[in-house]
């Protein structure tokens, strides 16, 4: 260990993307959590302070999403070190944008780097589904993944964990509208279900192996076009006040394909340039505002980085 | 019209590729069926003669994939001509290879050639899947597509019907085992039920994401990790002697991926060079021999033309 102190950035990131329920996700350049640790004269992990979370989050390393990640890292090297964390969110709790997997990334890849690198980013990877689990009570990549690797990811296999990193177009441009309502993830994965229709699935199908096609040829038309979801849009659009008219504003204002991020209430558009981009998230930010709900807009390219060191 | 007679063939076809169940399907250059279309004094549409059939193929018009096929372009054209048509199937009827498919197909492009080619082959699509309903009872276009525009075919939506090209890697080999066994592809279907889990639904659209990305990069390794199926295969391999025998033996000879070729009983098997294709097949052959049935062996590089003008 070179160093005593650590401050990354983890990213938010939109997962399912439509069709890609639990095997897609990508970065984003909007917000991202930050993470420090620090060596400490007391022994054991302890979190120092958390903000941004409006006392939510819990102190309990064991219970805490970055904590048992820095945990799982620390326990798989056999160490012990006394170490103070502080965690500034800046992702909102339950908005659908990878809040949990950021932290949790954030802490993976802080104490990786804090001890000089032993692992690899592959093989951080179950370390920071190890402390997603915790927020989303299910094992799944489609936040963690995008997170740390950055860009765009397809999560083919879990058993064993198979991941495809795919290249995004240049000018592919997301508008993310971000209710200020809470969704859990764990509630938005309870409503749907454990079956599905077989042709829901087939269309399902068609439309995942079309929008990685799209991405891959750099086709923005054809993946607007299969930025569709059949399994969990028709149950979770009921948890998003006015959800189906702000896609229809979204689409109307020129969005190539737009879907909830994640389980909500973030909503994301693709299109093809930044200032269609901004004229989406107005017309999206519109119709919220009927409801007397405020909300944040964003924009950004697909981030290609995943976390940073920033101090 | 300047001709008053033409022949056509049209390929063999492997459909679901595993993952890909009613979405995707490839043209094989094994073997093809063979459709005259002549002039004649008699009014309408008749079949003169249908050889290697078996006797099971209808003279009706109405009720044949091919003559159905041609009726519907010439009803959409207001034509009522005399014609006599004669069919030489070559592809195993309920062989999973696409045969019916291949005879609607070539029944479409033929008139289509005959009349000058009022259709693009994209418009000809529906009038080969009215053809090939009346064998699969359902509207699939996974064998019908790829037989008529060659190549590696993904079928994103039915309803409107968006067809995406997918250039394979020039060294993929495929090699068909077909044992002489007949499965229907109606009753094939009736098995499958109409619901999955969820969690099956999970990992094929990973799949099929994956099997995507593996042909669209040229990765071979990557197609045969994705060519898995949870859907059609775990209740379908009862229908085929010792298939995951087969199987076995098809992977351990080499083969990047192996699965039931549509509704079986065909099986076929990936991999990256002819000569360890026709290992794979050897290997195959073996297994099935062991029950006393019959079987072909075929090994071709993926078909990139389709249907072909033949005299």
């Amino acid at each position: 260990m070179n160093k005593s102190f650590i401050k990354v950035s983890a990213p938010a990131t939109i997962s399912n993307v439509g069709c890609g329920f639990d095997v897609m996700g990508f970065a984003t350049n909007i917000i991202s959590d930050e993470v420090t640790i620090a060596l400490s004269n007391r022994k054991g992990l302890s979190i120092k302070k958390i903000s941004g979370d409006g006392n939510k989050l819990p102190y309990n390393v064991e219970t805490n999403t970055c904590t048992k990640a820095i945990l799982s890292v620390l326990k798989s090297l056999k160490l012990n070190l006394g170490l103070e964390v502080t965690i500034s969110k800046k992702i909102g709790f339950g908005s659908g944008l990878g809040s949990s997997a950021a932290s949790a990334v954030a802490g993976a890849f802080a104490i990786n780097e804090l001890l000089g690198r032993p692992f690899t980013k592959y093989e951080l990877l179950n370390f920071a589904i190890e402390g997603e689990r915790i927020a989303s009570q299910a094992t799944h990549a489609d936040n963690v993944a995008p997170c740390l690797f950055g860009g765009f990811i397809l999560i083919r296999s879990y058993n064993p964990i198979d991941l495809i990193e795919l290249e995004p177009p240049k000018n592919l441009f997301c508008t993310v509208i971000h209710p200020q309502i809470e969704i859990k993830t764990s509630e938005a994965r309870k409503i749907l279900g454990r079956t599905i229709p077989l042709k829901a699935g087939v269309a399902q199908w068609g439309n995942v192996g079309a929008l990685v096609a799209g991405i891959l040829s750099k086709d923005i038309n054809l993946i607007g076009r299969s930025v569709q979801d059949e399994v969990a849009e028709p149950k979770r659009a009921a948890l998003i006040p006015r959800y189906y008219e702000i896609k229809n504003a979204a689409l109307e204002s020129g969005a190539n394909g737009c879907n909830i991020s994640g389980s909500g209430p973030a909503i994301f558009a693709f299109s093809k340039n930044e200032n269609t981009a901004w004229q989406i998230g107005k017309a999206m930010k519109k119709v919220i505002e009927k409801e007397k709900i405020k909300s944040k807009i964003y924009v950004s390219r697909i981030n290609k980085n995943g976390p940073r060191v920033i101090g």
